[in-house]
């Protein structure tokens, strides 16, 4: 037992129960239900998934030992390595992972992707394990940077669904990560209260705290503690691009525009905004605008956050993960008296609640796959069938923001053409934001307010200022017809043509562009 | 002024602003910018309204005199008829009425449907009078049935988006009708608030008040007092059909399910059901079931309660308005010591609160145009493009509740074909719901529990038992199609064929039918 591990686990009798992974391997049996923790890539357990995938490769048990597994939203490369020897039957609710997608879109995963505010309190509903006999998770694997005197868990870099998991589970197997330092006195967690008696979370500003510094367990639950010496592995962060800054200067400039009118305070309000190169450039943005005194109330912080609490540009910011790469969390320790004071980590049912994030009027951006010329955006599905991610978050913020916009490129490449795809199409093909949920789109061409305007009001916005020049015709000509098709049908609320509606998306899939020859075309 | 006017009116000043319609009609131009107080047609103003209308009429103002008009959801027949005179330029957030939608669908009347919970609040943020130089709206047209001491306004049936209106008006009209008794005592009224101030609303049982008895006004800001003799016409309800009696019934066995496997409590959980047939089959079908002690959570009531109050088979009911018939409300006063007890009007804002929703853990049933073997639903538009009513409180009550339920006839009829028009359909042509949203669906057939299902796993659940009979084979076909194009592709998530995909829809618009000869047809 290390000198750390002791140190760590304040809880005497756990240390009775300190396990290899290896010793643990035994208790997993081929369609379990799992709970780990972790959210976007940090915070999920690391030696025991990598045991059990020795094991698997080791006896040939690909396809042979797998398992229903939920997360609160991706775990790390475990993950991955899980997918490419094919031991997740069933994933729920977000993935990040080539391997994982891969095994979606090839029917060997069931996935269905949920609201990551939904997701922990459904899971306590018991409707993800109903056709289980005792409506329990059979494990759940979490992991902790350290035990408080009484067993309970103190996450690390995420809070993510582990309160909800252990509430739900028949057992608990603790990771103690030993690598990184106890992130004791970041967290402020909310346990699960079901209806009918749950009250209102409470939180009016960003940096209020009402919760526990720890999870609560029962520790008759726990049957193993694991000491894990694996660190978390997100790669550095890549310098924002042009057509990301472009995009943000439009952005930077709306808000701007939002504050001279009197609808947004000058420190604008509490931000969400997702992963990414665009993202990123939006922080960066927001530094050098004349913006002081931001916050942030968001499901996940990154290294380009950092600078800015440094500066007094941001003064707190909260959320369910903190994701940062090997050298940001060395920054964030090196400097933890002055991050403590302005993070903190909570449950995801709390940092994506509908309700506080309508009451703080949160400005939420995040990146959809495409959107159409109505308003409507699709977060998940590649021409309507191949699972990228998932929903994530997204539409918890989009839903409740006091702003809600959805920023892309224009356009992407394909194989054989540098604007195969179009971002803009007659009809997302999967619809996850609807029309009645989004405010503003924008491109690296510009920004589309679309608040208060019926829909064929959108269409002259969307087509001219958000995409790209290369489709602008084409676009417009579906419109056209359209509204030719629907003057005869009486139907012009929201003018479409069905049979030309996803013809963009055929061609892609035929020609490898977006571009049509003409509209007449028929596939 | 009549003796129950002066009575009604317990502030003094008010009576010295006492004005005939008529009186009023010069202080209306065109292109002005009004809230009407009303929802689901009744509490809407009338007296002014029918002045206006009578005005253009006769002026042949048809098109000249027209207003950008904001109801909380739909109001009466007044509307009706300045549609059919082209007097509404603008309307949101929801309505009801051939002649209004009608205009919609002709492009005479620009429409945009939002959630009702939101709607208010962004009028508040003035996101809707953008364009205004003083971003307020120019009058607020309210029905009042009382005015008390310091002259704030009693409403009557419907509290709406009142609040939020009166907040963001240069002036206010005040119709007091004098037709109804007053509903003093029947309001819990929230005033806005907006971010970054605004608390959490406390309420954790259907029955709990913390708001205000009256809308509180500057009573500098009322112009005229009018009195209305107009009571609120809404047709006598209609006995469930044979169809929505065998809906309710699968519902009902499912509730019982639930109960039995330990997901609902035997008094299950606050409702929320729609407007029509089907919904009125479910309150009646509860009736004669073993549930006891039920409570409504929802944003409007129907005659179809007043009975179980009476029976104490509902404890407690509150929504945002109650739309009774002249019948039904000449009983709910005949019977006030009783129905005013378990009953309680809130705002839109609140009685459609995602949080609360949420926090209660409701059941939320509503029924689509359409909705889709993936489990995507159309609230709003035919063909995806032809407005009926809008959005409403649908995807506000369905993203949030613990059971989120839509129900529909499996088949509809056409001009020539009894079914023609499938319920279920491969895409629907337009979403309001995702999938990321919807629990359960129930049609004439049966019902499919899609709880924790991935895509493919809900497909054969929804068409052999939702879809009718007669599109079954069609549907799987169109199922098969979408694998096997999706197995070349890779993109197996939720496999479509974009070129069939709305096929069904291009047949029912060509030849009167959903049913095709052959996948294969090309349009």
């Amino acid at each position: 037992m290390s000198a750390i591990l002791k140190q760590r686990v304040r809880y005497a009798p756990y240390l009775k129960k300190l396990r290899s992974a290896d010793d643990c391997i035994p208790l997993f049996k081929d369609g379990q239900y799992l709970g780990w923790s972790g959210f976007t890539g940090v915070g999920a357990p690391k030696v025991i998934p990598t045991a059990l995938a020795n094991y698997v490769e080791k006896n040939n048990l690909q396809g042979k030992l797998g398992f229903n597994l939920f997360v609160g939203a991706s775990a790390g490369p475990e993950e991955s390595r899980w997918a490419e020897l094919n031991m997740i039957k069933r994933r729920a609710p977000h993935q990040v992972g080539k391997p994982i997608s891969k095994n979606i879109n090839d029917n060997k995963t069931k996935f269905f992707d949920k609201h990551l505010s939904m997701f922990p309190q459904d899971l306590t509903y018991g409707y993800y394990t109903k056709e289980k006999s005792n409506d329990l998770l059979d494990f759940t694997i979490i992991e902790a940077t350290a035990i408080t005197e009484n067993g309970s868990i103190i996450p690390g870099p995420a809070v993510g669904a582990s309160p909800e998991m252990i509430s739900v589970s028949d057992k608990i197997i603790i990771e103690v990560n030993t690598a990184t330092p106890s992130f004791e006195g970041l967290h402020d967690i909310d346990m699960p209260i079901n209806p009918p008696n749950r009250p209102p979370y409470p939180y009016m500003t960003v940096d209020q705290k009402n919760g526990l510094t720890s999870i609560p367990v029962d520790p008759s639950k726990v049957i193993a503690i694991v000491e894990s010496t694996t660190p978390d592995q997100v790669p550095n962060p890549t310098p924002p691009d042009e057509m990301s800054k472009k995009i943000a200067g439009h952005l930077i400039e709306f808000f701007e525009h939002e504050v001279k009118h009197g609808r947004l305070p000058e420190n604008l309000h509490p931000l969400q905004s997702g992963i990414g190169n665009v993202a990123n450039a939006i922080i960066e943005g927001l530094e050098k605008s004349s913006f002081k005194n931001l916050t942030v109330w968001t499901e996940v912080m990154q290294d380009s956050f950092l600078p800015y609490f440094e500066s007094g540009k941001i003064d707190y910011a909260t959320s369910t993960s903190i994701r940062l790469s090997q050298d940001g969390f060395k920054k964030f320790f090196d400097n933890w008296d002055l991050f403590s004071k302005k993070v903190c980590l909570r449950s995801q049912v709390v940092s994506n609640s509908p309700e506080i994030i309508r009451r703080l009027g949160v400005i939420a951006m995040n990146t959809p796959v495409e959107f159409d010329i109505y308003g409507h955006a699709n977060s998940t599905n590649v021409n309507g069938s191949r699972m990228l991610n998932g929903l994530g978050g997204s539409a918890d913020f989009l839903r409740n923001a006091k702003l809600s916009i959805m920023h892309t490129p224009a356009a992407r490449k394909t194989k054989t053409d540098p604007t195969g795809i179009s971002c803009v199409v007659p009809f997302s093909s999967h619809i996850d934001q609807t029309e009645h949920d989004l405010d503003v789109f924008v491109t690296d061409f510009g920004l589309a307010d679309l608040r208060g305007l019926s829909p064929k009001e959108r269409v002259p916005l969307i087509i001219n200022n958000c995409a790209h020049p290369d489709y602008r015709d084409q676009l417009n000509e579906y419109y056209q017809r359209a509204l030719f098709h629907c003057t005869k049908t009486k139907s012009l609320h929201e003018p479409h043509s069905l049979k030309d509606a996803f013809k963009m998306h055929i061609n892609l899939q035929e020609n490898g562009t977006m571009k049509l020859d003409n509209w007449d075309v028929k596939f």
